[in-house]
């Protein structure tokens, strides 16, 4: 297995891209990432991706982007892992450059949300869950998670409240970055009276609908002086699964694919938490960036929330996450937020950040989580 | 890069399963596959599936098999490719145990057709065709392939009724496989009568729409000799793309895609044309043989008709197609497909194909087709 490198990003603006389809936002987000490295070579492409079929009525959309990015005739796969999409085509682009298959693998990720109506998005989103034990009965996305969320503060006591300070720190951190959706920041007071989805949950606690692709060029280690900018080490790369439904779990509040899949990584870079300088973390729901801490060693179980409270998310705390917004603040253009949260970690340790960057950060972890914690994809990053 | 071999295979009836869901079917093969190699060790689980939100409701389809395969925790991954997602599946977990990375990789290719409603299949099969330019305009993907037929007969002064021996040997070698959809012989005469869907493609020249699981277990060559079975190795794993829409190809008879996917695996094998024993193409229309046939170099353009008419396609001829039914006779469940028609080569090199055994079979090439021809993936396999 040979070591492997990011030497190139790109990404478009997050946002509801009416004038847009689906295949000019990767080819936009491709072209930015090629000249980024400033190497022209690709000899493989991989499409992280969920819902094309359900929402832009394609599939082959690997082919399609190959084609619409005149990469014709590379090899181009997609990967679909749910909301892990964008992680896992980085994880399929880690193989097939560390076989020594190929040399130029490009990993886009992109997803487009609205050309349909609410609607028609929420029963998308809901296949990420158990068809036949779960959406059959009408449970939304937001509704499972509201499920986990209510378990959470029944289980520690916790109020709505409390799981304020991460939306506040993902709106705080996407007003510094100039290709999130909401670059406004809001008060603990928004919070709280922002209106239900699926009590408990409401607005400010969930990641919204919205278009964006995002795009990495990955080499083997050795080429990487060939680019353009400093290249970034992938120093591990992991994926776990649990079961697809949440009713059967032992423990539905430990998340033990998320777990996995960061003990796998932690183990493969030779680091621990505490070595990490930044997490862009799965932020779907606060709940979800509160059972992501816990799972991956940030925080004792329960004690996630208080972690917020004293402030140790934000920039300048000992654990940064969602540092450009996260997927509440910058969006979650579903299949392409693993990609985003890849780009942007390199931007971190490039020292690109801008306004946003945390200072001195030399390892950073990503980590996409598809279902309700049933898949994880974590990669850990390093100058 | 690691030597890569298959261990195992197994497969489910290729019908229209009423009774059972896309778990169900992937978990029978998965446990075929792996009763067959005599192992139980698995690392990683890539699923090949084309349209499971779309027809089954379900996306997050990786986790779903592995939960119900009882596979939880291994790192599970879905990848698409139309109707040549099995054959990206296998291409995906050769890329993986030949990295080093994993050494037990299961492949699964499934897919569900038949609980919807025939119009719903025809809709969602137009996904591997691009929206924007062909599906829009209401084009279904046998009227494409038709659009195909029409230009080659008007080229080569071919007849609608040239086209028979294809689905006759597909049905011909069908009635020996236990697993195929449709086992009965079938005539010329039953051809020509047969009704119209898209003029000239009528209802004997396309393959059935339905339900199956097909799997395989794939590790590195050296650790091949602990299984049961006689390993097959894997000489050779190319994809290649082409434009995603018809009109933008210089020539539509020429499958460039198909031809560069077989290119490179000749040269990564070592062979050439008259090296291959028996090939399982992508018959999902009789139009679709004839094309591969020639983009492969078994037939000089325009000659593929004819190769059929002398009988050389048959088991006993010099290039046997389809052999145990192929897409036409055993039926096509298309995210399944191409791991279909691996586990079939895999039968004939071990001489386990029964009455439709190719005698002496040591070298066969498997190959799945995307879209019109937009994406290929060609696996030449050895004993």
């Amino acid at each position: 297995m040979r070591d492997v490198s990011i030497i190139g990003v790109g990404q478009t603006a997050v946002a509801e891209h009416w004038d847009r389809s689906i295949r000019d936002l990767a080819v936009e987000a491709i072209a930015a990432a090629r000249q980024d490295a400033g190497v022209d070579r690709v000899d493989v492409l991989f499409v992280g991706n969920m819902l094309s079929g359900e929402l832009a009525a394609q599939e082959n959309l690997a082919t399609l982007v190959a084609d619409g990015a005149a990469l014709l005739p590379v090899e181009a796969l997609k990967i679909e892992a749910a909301c892990a999409s964008g992680g896992a085509a980085l994880r399929a682009a880690y193989l097939a450059v560390g076989s020594g298959v190929h040399d130029y693998a490009l990993v886009v990720g992109v997803e487009k949300m609205t050309d349909y109506l609410t609607d028609g998005v929420t029963s998308a989103l809901a296949l990420a869950a158990d068809a036949d034990y779960e959406a059959a009965h009408g449970i939304s996305f937001a509704a499972l998670n509201a499920l986990l969320m209510r378990r959470y503060m029944h289980e520690h006591g916790a109020r709505h409240e409390d799981f304020a300070p991460f939306s506040v720190n993902a709106h705080a951190n996407a007003a510094f970055n100039p290709r999130a959706m909401y670059r406004q920041a809001i008060t603990v007071d928004d919070f709280v009276r922002s209106p239900v989805v699926a009590d408990p949950i409401n607005i400010l606690d969930s990641a919204g609908i919205c278009d964006g692709a995002a795009a990495l060029l990955v080499v083997p280690s050795s080429e990487a002086r060939r680019a353009r900018r400093a290249p970034v080490r992938i120093a591990a790369s992991a994926t776990a699964t649990d079961t697809l439904g949440l009713a059967e779990r032992k423990d539905p509040l430990v998340w033990q694919a998320v777990a996995d899949s960061a003990r796998l990584a932690y183990a493969q870079a030779k680091v621990k938490p505490r070595d990490i300088d930044l997490f862009e973390l799965h932020d779907a729901f606060t709940i979800v960036s509160v059972l992501c801490l816990e799972a991956c060693g940030f925080a004792d179980r329960g004690s996630a929330l208080k972690l917020a409270a004293e402030g140790r998310i934000g920039l300048g705390g000992d654990i940064p996450i969602g540092t450009l917004g996260g997927l509440k603040g910058r969006g979650h253009p579903v299949g392409a937020s693993g990609v985003y949260q890849v780009v942007e970690t390199v931007l971190q340790l490039r020292g690109e950040a801008g306004a946003a960057q945390v200072r001195g950060a030399t390892i950073g972890m990503a980590q996409s989580v598809g279902g309700s914690g049933s898949v994880a994809v974590t990669h850990i990053l390093q100058v």
